[in-house]
């Protein structure tokens, strides 16, 4: 059968990460069968590589470079899921900084094509997980451009997103909440 | 209306890696509307990173690390698209050691979700790129873990293939083909 990582009896253990969470859930998923969700590596510039003899080369110089997507995608029963995670300590509120231009018309643009579209928003000190629709985020996006307000109010997330409570194996059990929005 | 990089004029130059062939082909059916497409960045293990002060993070060591999945994947007309691209040198077959094992078993894991997996094979000396079905890749595969042949002959690439002729500010005009597949 499926193996699992030991840490995935510690779900709803304190301390992991959003991306660490969703890495578990996604390979969860994937052994399961259910849908086949990966993170995208971190882009990387590199500037300098060493290539010693007799082994592996090493990178000497490189720099964190700024995503031109999100940083989920992947594909569920015949679906394509684009997303991304982003973690905020604030209580009452998502600031809108969190995103950027490029994965909104990112996001855009994979809507347009007829992919499903969602970000997965965690409020640390309430420990409270939402998926929450692109086309919310778009409209509070764009209000924000035209001198609206710089987040989104807990009380909309929490009113229009979809609460994920951690399960047994998978802390973040988003495609019960992606089921809704086909 | 969209911009392109002025080497869009340069198709069908010779010398461009089938990467950066890809690379156009996909902005160019980004900004025209046509499919979101994207190379996965390459994953690096970072081991030593310093955080100088009033400046960005600079990455001091790290080290390629294997992919985990194929390197383009994406959402065309609401079908998830995911693909890996090789070139050879060989001119009478494709070398199936330019797969690995993990590869191929996650383009079974998406075919298995209903998403559309194949190569995109390009005989560098001939100069000649094909779409060839994950299917017959398998085929392949399969036999060879069975003690079969080592690589795909050229005549079964081109003749189950499909041939992708670079045109206009399209290098590689896979989505042509994707239709076939659909
Ligand atoms: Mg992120
Ligand atoms: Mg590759």
């Amino acid at each position: 059968g499926p193996k699992f990582p030991s840490t995935y009896t510690n779900y709803g253990k304190r301390g992991m990460t959003l991306e660490e969470e969703l890495n578990e859930s996604n390979t969860y998923y994937e052994v399961t069968g259910q849908a086949v969700v990966h993170k995208k590596p971190t882009p990387i510039k590199i500037v300098k590589v060493d290539y010693p003899k007799r082994s592996a080369a090493v990178i000497k110089e490189a720099y964190f470079s700024t995503a031109s997507t999100t940083d989920y995608n992947g594909v569920y029963q015949g679906h394509y899921l684009d997303f991304d995670a982003k973690e905020t300590r604030n209580k009452s509120a998502f600031p809108l900084k969190n995103f950027h231009q490029h994965q909104i018309d990112h996001m855009r643009a994979c809507s347009a094509q007829g992919g499903i579209c969602f970000a997965i928003i965690k409020f640390v000190t309430r420990q409270e997980v939402f998926l929450y629709r692109a086309t919310d985020l778009y409209a509070f996006w764009d209000a924000q451009q035209r001198g609206g307000r710089k987040s989104i109010p807990y009380a909309d997330i929490a009113a229009k997103g979809i609460r994920l409570t951690a399960e047994l194996q998978l802390p973040i059990p988003y495609l019960k909440a992606v089921d809704q929005l086909l």
